[in-house]
This record gives C-alpha cells, structure tokens and sequence, in this order.
C-alpha cells in the first residue's frame, strides 16, 4: 500500500534518497517529524536550505568552511609547508583527534572510481598541484583510505607529484595497537613486518 | 575536534536529533547532501517544511491525510461500521498489504507508556468512544503491538468499551505462518494450543 498522503510520501522519497535509508527507515523518520513543535521543525528545513549558499570551500585547501580560508589553513601556529591530502572532512576530524599532526590539509571530495564515475579532474586535485608547483610545499603526506580507490588514486597523485620538488609521504601500514596478531589479516602482517621500524619506547608523544 | 563549519554542524545536529541516527551517521548524511544539486536541497528542505501545515489528521480516524477526510474513510466500499484500532499509519499499511481487511480504522498515534510519559490523554482514544457511543460501530479490532505498551493499551481500551453496545475482538495469536515448531517461544506456542482453531483448508481468503 501506498502512504495515504502525498506530502508524507514526498518527504519520505527525499529521506531514502540518503546513503543507508530505505523507505521504511524513512517513514520512521517522517512520523518522528510529525510529533515535533513546528519551530524545531521550521529550524531543521531553514538549516537544511541554507547549506548550498552559507557553507563553501577553503580557497586554500578544499576543507569545509563558513568562511574563505577554513579554520585549520588560518591558524599561524601550524606547518603550511607540511600537507596532508584526505578524502573529506571526516578524516581531517579523525586525524585532528590524534593530536599528532601540526601541518595544514589538502581535501580532495573523493577519490577516483571508475565504477562511479569519479574521475581525476572531478576531484580537487590540480589546485593541489598548483600549491606544490608554487614551491612552499616541503611535504605531502598522501593520507587516502586504504581502500583499491585509495591506493590508485595515492598512485595517480604520487606520478603527478613524483617529479616536482616535494617529499612524498604516506600513512604507515601494519598491525593496529591493541590486536592480537593471529587475527591480523595477512596482507597487513606481512607489510608489518617487511617495513618494521626501529624499537622505540614513546612512538606516540604526548 | 568540532566541525569547523557552524552551518554542517547545526545540520549535523538536527539529523542526529532523528531516533537511530548518531552523529557520524548524520555527518555523512550531511556530506551526502553537500554532494547534490541546488534544486534538490531546495525541494528536500520545502518538502519539509511543508509537513506541520500541508499535512493534517483524518476527522474521523485520525490517519494521516491531505484532506479532511482520508482516502480510507472515504471509500464507500468498505465496512464503516468495522473499526479496527490501530498504533500509527505503518500498521494500517501492513494490514492494508494483507488485503484482507475491508473494515475502517481508528489510529491512536501512540500507545500507553508511562515511561515515555504518555498517558491515555495525550492519544486519540476519546474520539473513538465517541464513535462508538454514536452507535454506528458494530466491532472494534484492537489491533496494537504485541508488546507490554500494546496490551497495556488494548486493556484501557477494553475497560472503556465493554458497557457499550460494541463487539471487541483483538488479533489472534499464535505460531506464525512458515516457522517451525521447536523455534516458537513459549508463550506464543502455549496460547496458540489454548486457542487452537477448527482445522480450515483455506484461512486466508484471496
């Protein structure tokens, strides 16, 4: 059976539009709606209409931000000659809460995937080369998922930069702290073991 | 670390405000949407902020309509003088989808739950006395979810219906169609031999 009323039906078809909604978790969502103060529900569709035009990208780096230049390129205190390229914001959230990293990001908005369609120049990449063309770059540190489009898109990135004046870094793979090693896939213990690193008792300063 | 966006993060927190979704899972919702066009957003954010005034209840049954009167009610085909007592409008779709009820419903919108702070007063439960006082109800189908809210609920219910001229019946329970035996719980397997039921060749009609 269909939902009785066309609005409900409308709202519900934008809600399963979304990554992991179906249309039963959708029309949950609805009905929770529908129990709200029309304020809240006012504040929501106000908040949901403005991101087009209030949020944009960091001119420098590509990151999410209300202003020109985001929060993280504008603070003196960080390395601007240390970049770390990420897919999107929830690995510059994930990396700023190690609190190990003082340099300055490089988001890309994705990474390349023929299955989806995503090619090089529909990410953020040229500006990235511009930025280390421009020469205040020392460092790009190449910080993508450790996913097949990750890797290539690492891979495009490292051919790209590979000639220019820059040091290309990327994330150490190996065991995670806390496992047990039996349980460590193959692929990650064997990488573990041929790039093992010098015995040190701190690795990780506080 | 924060969102350094105030506008992703106040969309953050009214996705997140939606029950089952946490904030990581709002954040990439909130990606998701950055990703679309304009005009989408736009109809998204409208669709919703339609709903508190576009959307009413049905007079009579208390589902949810465009009209005043919802397309169930207003079927001449169907028995107006069945009613069938129901939580909220998924469970008019689950029965509708059976097609094999031809009765009206009453929608409560809610269940009893102390817990939740939700007394009888705050569910559409005096309009369907009303109804039933009115005359024209031959039997009410207490139809709510087997659960302590549910019975609880359907109990309130009984005591205000059983000195009206009304027939109450409730679904029955029992094994459910397709298990095996030795899979049932208790309760559910001991009611369902209390209750046994002549044997019937064909029960459900198509």
């Amino acid at each position: 059976m269909n939902i009785p009323s066309r609005y409900v039906e409308d709202l519900v078809e934008h809600f399963a539009s979304l990554p992991g909604i179906g249309r039963k978790t959708a029309l949950r969502l609805v009905l929770n709606l529908l129990k709200r103060k029309e304020e809240e529900i006012e504040a929501f569709s106000k908040s949901l209409g403005e991101i087009k035009t209030k949020i944009c990208s960091c001119k420098k780096c590509g990151n999410l931000s209300d202003a020109e230049i985001c929060s993280i390129c504008s603070q003196h205190s960080r390395n601007q000659n240390l970049v770390c390229v990420v897919e999107d914001i929830r690995d510059i959230m994930a990396i700023e809460n190690t609190q190990q990293y003082f340099g300055v990001y490089h988001v890309l908005g994705g990474v390349i995937s023929p299955m989806e369609g995503i090619g090089p120049n529909d990410l953020n990449i040229s500006p990235l080369i511009e930025r280390v063309k421009e020469g205040d770059v020392e460092e790009v540190i190449l910080a993508l998922n450790a996913t097949m489009e990750g890797d290539t898109t690492n891979f495009y990135l490292y051919r790209k930069l590979v000639d220019l004046d820059v040091t290309i870094t990327t994330l150490s793979r190996g065991v995670s702290v806390g496992t047990e090693l039996h349980y460590t896939d193959e692929l990650t213990l064997g990488r573990s073991i041929v790039n093992r690193t010098p015995f040190d008792l701190a690795p990780v300063k506080r």
